[in-house]
């Protein structure tokens, strides 16, 4: 199959964009009527790097390309618009699952009101997904960065952690089977990660100060955001959000569990800081469950408090390539 | 070294962002001041398909990576705005080189007027390079696609052919050398093609109708500019523009020079249909000099007049993947 077949046949999958798209597929490069503010992010993933075919089906890497890159239009509280897409393709990939992944993006993009407003298509030695998307805001107000966090503000997280790290555990048969239903759940959220769209709008009404999304953990992530905001953070071991069956699967791989949420990456929730006085209608407007980890203070880095604090040091040198 | 301090290292050979970029490197995702209109495209190259290192310098595939999907901006006539870069960097890159990468690109940017605002670095097993571009427009009327060409119109074509074509065959040694400052013209074509920016905006504010960039030769990109515009193109191809040298490195490779020019693609320059009255306006106001290759008819796809007419079935194969 040729590259114009591909393409004819990748036209087939997505639905027709909306009028906001003036052109799209079919021209040098697709025509979008903006809004005042054009927030843009571009996230790859590259097989046996970011996903394994023998652990994630095409359609998984499509979606989990256009899932870590809406999950930082989420960490901004943008509003989603176009998504463009790169697949550079090895000859050993069969064109069903070159579709395949299309088809696992535009289901997300449907999902997430995300128009797929064009691509490229090449050969290559290896498989390697880019999506570059861009959202909208009216205002800059609208917006929230990582820098805007003040000492004595909440510092919480949405929904649950360790998740997307005990479920890749779980994909690589790294620890005993567990119950079916919890390996389910945890290979899902590896598989499938959810962009926090809406969460992230609604904690930036609610009056949200710095937020980053969690795509390698609160003990890389936490320090980005400690480090644009120059505020110290200070985490309840003990109140952190373990999804369902993250604690079994620690215990089972002989890991901590506190210490693989805040390291295993990959779960895309939002952390983010808020004034106290403010939770309660963050809480309430968020379409998941918040929880509160602690709070910022002067100084810098990361502070753990309760349970078994784990050694920083260990946590200091974990950055995904 | 790892990502944070690549990451770094990068943003020290960028140049700062102007007053339209309000967020860039630091946070979740860029945030630009848009206009009316976005216009965006998204490039792909990968070591082994569309470049070799050791024709190659890193430089080069900076340079290639943003020049190819400007050239898609271009071809629409929309202003350079900013681009977004992945870099999937097998682990036998040095980190010198990693930044050549990146240093390529961001010259090309400056004298393009482009701002790289954003961009993502991930390990993989083959260097692939995927820039997204984003260009501006106030209203469509700038803007011109593939589908405006009506019959009795003129085709033209920007600057010169094949030399990237021939200068490829020359950086892989695939013909006997030929003169040294005709060799470094041609490979010089090949390693850092020129995205005609400013003469695509002065051929649409001429009038042109249809236009499109050749990236992979008129054999290809003219039927996709016939096909959308649904129009026939007449082309004489003893009128084509063929680069100094090209007509020397094809008789050394034995093959014919205007199927060389037609087909072998990277040449960058743009196809275009304008009104005949126009043309002298539109060649007065391009920084490069125009060419008339023939005339739009009505009927479908491409004919050739002149010369040793190619053998369309040939050249119908065409496909770069």
């Amino acid at each position: 199959v040729g590259e114009l077949q591909l393409i004819e046949a990748i036209r087939d999958v997505l639905d027709a964009p909306g009028e906001r798209v003036v052109r799209w597929t079919g021209d040098d490069a697709a025509v979008v009527r903006a809004r005042p503010f054009a927030v843009t992010s571009i996230d790859t993933v590259a097989e046996g790097v970011h996903f394994d075919l023998s652990t994630h089906s095409p359609a998984d890497v499509g979606h989990k390309a256009l899932a870590s890159a809406l999950s930082d239009l989420a960490a901004m509280a943008a509003e989603a618009g176009e998504a463009y897409v790169s697949l550079a393709l090895p000859e050993s990939l069969a064109t069903g699952d070159a579709l395949q992944i299309v088809s696992g993006m535009a289901t997300l993009a449907k999902l997430t009101g995300t128009t797929i407003a064009g691509g490229d298509v090449v050969r290559a030695a290896t498989l390697v997904v880019t999506v570059s998307v861009t959202g909208w805001a009216d205002s800059q107000d609208q917006l929230v960065g990582r820098d805007g966090a003040t000492a004595g503000q909440a510092l919480g997280v949405t929904g649950e952690l360790g998740a997307s790290g005990a479920g890749l555990m779980l994909l690589r048969r790294a620890v005993p089977s567990v119950d079916r239903s919890v390996t389910e759940a945890l290979t899902g959220r590896h598989r499938r990660p959810e962009p926090r769209l809406a969460a992230g709008r609604a904690l930036a009404h609610a009056g949200a100060t710095a937020m980053i999304d969690l795509s390698d953990g609160i003990a890389t992530d936490g320090r980005h955001l400690a480090r644009e905001s120059n505020v110290r953070l200070e985490i309840d071991i003990d109140a952190l959000p373990l999804a369902p069956g993250v604690a079994e699967v620690a215990a089972a791989a002989d890991r901590d569990a506190a210490e693989l949420a805040l390291t295993a990456g990959e779960d895309y929730e939002l952390l983010f800081t808020i004034p106290p006085e403010r939770w309660d209608a963050a809480a309430s407007a968020s379409d998941v469950p918040l929880t509160r980890l602690g709070s910022t203070l002067d100084g810098e880095g990361l502070h753990f408090t309760g349970g078994d604090a784990p050694d920083l040091d260990l946590l200091r040198g974990y950055e995904h390539l």
